[in-house]
């Protein structure tokens, strides 16, 4: 995995609200699963590279208890997770039935991978909530995957709430919801988007200080200056 | 009422998220009423026969307050309610009129009402969680049922979430939210269910201890065995 | 500013439920912000004049990052609003994007903003939440606002939530969500929901003592009858 | 039925438009069935009494070709039409699973129904142009009924496109779709009705001969009294 | 291919609404192709093995205009189509970004493909139309594909417009959309069909005589001797 | 009007694709109307500059007939309407609601102006239709718009079908829809538009002569070399 330690303590310290910012100054728009927020409030933030799953609809000859034991299952898809690793769902956004339950949950928190996140929800929230594993989602419903889902493949690249997520990925996911970052852009992201978080926290305290906005956010040439010498100034 | 006790205190202890494994396995698909989520966290499982309340949109010749004193009114149905049914409403989905509010909402608690589920919303929320009821439903809104709801009739057949509901289906709802379970299947529902939930139990005892998911869930013959012996040896 | 302490006062006492069932009987059926819902639980009751802010979709060539220092923007709008409005932001119902971060919240909050109501989100949820300013929205998410919007200017008729809002219209915001008054019609929706929130209460208490809905809510002439002789009594 | 030929002859001569604008001057804003387009271009006026059919969600275990030769069923409804009747289906706006095929309409057709209106679809669109039966519906879809909704009673209340209609609401269906007359408006409305007609069809003219809209669209006292001297004059 | 000639000619003679029929006897409610419909009335039935393509949503840094030189790009995919094939694309139900236009088209044309079904739409109507394609689409836009979506590969499972698509699973698609047959219950659907198509013939000519319904559709065991008797007496 | 002839004679020889494609290459992904189709197929192509009108929801006290006569009026914002503009309707995607019926279009038409473009419907289809305005649309409804909207001005900024619409942008229109191209870009975008139409319609030659897509689409560099020299020796 070329995803490094240092990159990841840096992530954990980046609000997605930031990194989405940096993303849309390179070009970049379209970074933020739909559907994909906190089952529980305060979840801290996850890091990590994207491990993808895909489902297509259900239909009755193939999604069925008994495809749950074929080779191509999310079972033996889940086997394959290291740990921090991000599993990233394409639930097709379906609403009314749950990619997973407490059993794989809880297989899932055992191999330590790192957060779950997709557009579509879970089944059996209590028992969910009773793995402990971070879980970004869109809800919860009590049916079966397969009540509308048939499960497909793994490591591919596919759709999640309207992202397109590429195994690899950099996926970060906070009280905002889960923010994609292409694999290639990963350093300089992290890079900017570490002076960007230091330069808002300054600008939290300037409003803390009666500043008006204009010319504070963004910054004038005036206030830039101002800004830079407090940076110099700091040990 | 047909619905026994047994049956009752047995589903009390089943999750909606098994009750619908069991249902697919039967060819239902269709059986979890989207929209009708608790309205607070944590609310424990409740179970009783349906009693259906049917609406249409509202048209400004109809839905009036006035109405709201006509001998088909929602206070009519409400009159009729025994203790423990779960007041099911078809509230067409509408997110921008409540139900019900606080008065209604207290005087069903007064009659001992077991629920109310709809996949519309009730008005008044505070005071609505002042009453103690417990509500399924699809959120809050401040506005009457008459800016967008004309009612017209209860115990008939309604849709409610997408799904039928009959008067007398029995109704599941918990965590997870809402399920039908049509009365002619009761008895075999309830029996396959309780089996269910006993063998998911162990096969989390086992994610604890390690074991993979493949061949554990669904379980393999030789699982089969393992987990048949241990029931066996259970006094 | 006409908008009277005396009206705010009055109005901090009634629900929006109360308010919306006055309004119905003026004939006025659409004043529900749709969307616009408490970020947090219990936030208390909030009352003002709007003060509105209108978006139009980003285009690229105009939403950037760029913008927010145009004489037209959120940061301009921002310090003009008085102490005591009710900033309404017509956010075209888009939930991929926030209008606006911690720190233009932080600001509103400084410059002692009754609250911020909006049909779109905001983002750095966490963030906003720290500022203390009482915000109803339709959720958070990561992206900066011009990932999906472009500022056009304000205090002018808007469109929130699928209802019309002129500036100086009164707002009206608490756990069912946030209402609109028309200016023109604030008095005599006052005095009436007074009387209204009164009579409920009463009724309420009756529900307590196990008296039917049917002659009670709607009253029969009979229990307008002891309600006027209870009325009559208190001191 | 009480439906009389005049109103219906009256009614023939009447746009949909029109009688939307005299139900909004009377306070009825929601008469327009959402979804109910013509099935095919330029299908002439069609005016009736509503005889309403009413399903509700599939349930594998109730929608089934079986169920088709219930004593509740489509079937059973249709043979209950009398000739000039208006079929009004709520057909729940499900657009993947056509409520009528081919057989139904030409049934229907043969027992003289004034029309079909729905808020869902029909199925093999070929086979029910060919009957002649005028559609106004939602589109076509291949799947039978019961693949989406379970049939379960006539002439009874319903929601059909967001709108109520009872039976023996009269129907008017043209190019703009169908709108509902409460049954005791229907005098008045078709008295202002042909008012309204004549009186566009001579503002028409005039827009016709460059006469601008302010005080011509709606008519200021002056226009007025050109147009009733114009109207006087007429043998 | 192992698609044969003589179950493609018989298809060819089946509506689409026989096929769903006969598939929901099987328990197969979900495949028909929702928003895939004929992009000009009348279009002839076409039937044929799928060839599927698959898009997931665009992002800036890899949906570009030079992206449609790479070797994973619709261009190869389409140059890998035999004669014959029906092409398959999961366009996310994507409406405002054409997936194909008329150049696309015509090469599609020329190399003899049978159809393309797509949730998605096409851009360049006109030009689309010029290629003599038979497209079953949801509408048309203007915007190139790279607007909303990036390719990501071909002969892979899809899904499209709510249905389960493998390749060389069977579609037929005329005036009602198109239906997907399972690869493996090809042979007995096209019996089944052959038989209920016939029969639907028969009954609609007692519909013509002017049978009533019940009894004639489905038909009791009286009709059904009556219609073994015609079948018996034809030569 | 600072839109010259020979910009408009320039773009009625463009497609709507065409210019979707050249935008999206400078960075502008969304600039097609939502929504706003052609109201009759076939036709021709429309081009001008934006006169924008802009609609919020219908409030009762303010959507009446009577609004009709006030000075900020539909009626007013037609008057206002310069030969060859294209008004550009923000009908909020209202499609139960008809922002204008037969009088309103034929004083458009009488006034010259090129086309009407909205994200809403038109009523009295007929009526329209008999006017002869070039309109692009999302339908027809019943309903008077003030059943849905209050009209609030005219040449602001609007949004129309999820993109944004300033006045004198320039509107072309035609069968794939309506696209905004933002004034400042307009000289470039024609300059750019007509050498890409020449290239895709010799691409168009080359596939009906069977040359295969790799290559020919983009363009490879001796493919380019080809055309360059087809160029160079016409006359």
């Amino acid at each position: 995995m070329p995803f490094d330690a240092a990159s990841k303590t840096a992530l954990e310290g980046i609000t997605t609200a930031t990194l989405t910012t940096i993303l849309l100054k390179k070009g970049l728009r379209n970074v933020w699963i739909r559907g994909g927020m906190p089952i529980r409030a305060g979840q801290a933030r996850r890091v990590g590279p994207a491990y993808t799953l895909r489902f297509v609809p259900a239909r009755e000859d193939l999604a069925t208890p008994a495809s749950w034991a074929s080779p191509i299952s999310t079972r033996a898809a889940i086997e394959g997770m290291d740990e921090g690793v991000i599993a990233v769902v394409d639930g097709l956004g379906v609403t009314d039935a749950g990619i997973f339950g407490d059993i794989l949950c809880a297989r899932m928190a055992y191999r330590k991978v790192e957060a779950l996140v997709t557009d579509g929800v879970v089944r059996d929230l209590k028992g969910v909530l009773g793995t402990g594993l971070p879980v970004w989602c869109n809800g919860a419903a009590a049916p079966p995957s397969v009540a509308g889902l048939t499960f497909v493949g793994w490591q591919e690249p596919i759709s999640c709430g309207g992202v397109a997520v590429f195994p690899n990925d950099i996926i970060v996911a906070d009280d905002d919801g889960a923010v994609v970052i292409p694999a290639a852009l990963l350093d300089e992201v992290v890079a900017e988007s570490v002076e960007q978080e230091a330069m808002e926290a300054w600008i939290m305290e300037e409003i803390g200080r009666g500043t008006p906005l204009p010319g504070l956010y963004p910054m004038n040439p005036e206030t830039k200056a101002r800004y830079a010498a407090t940076k110099a100034s700091k040990p």
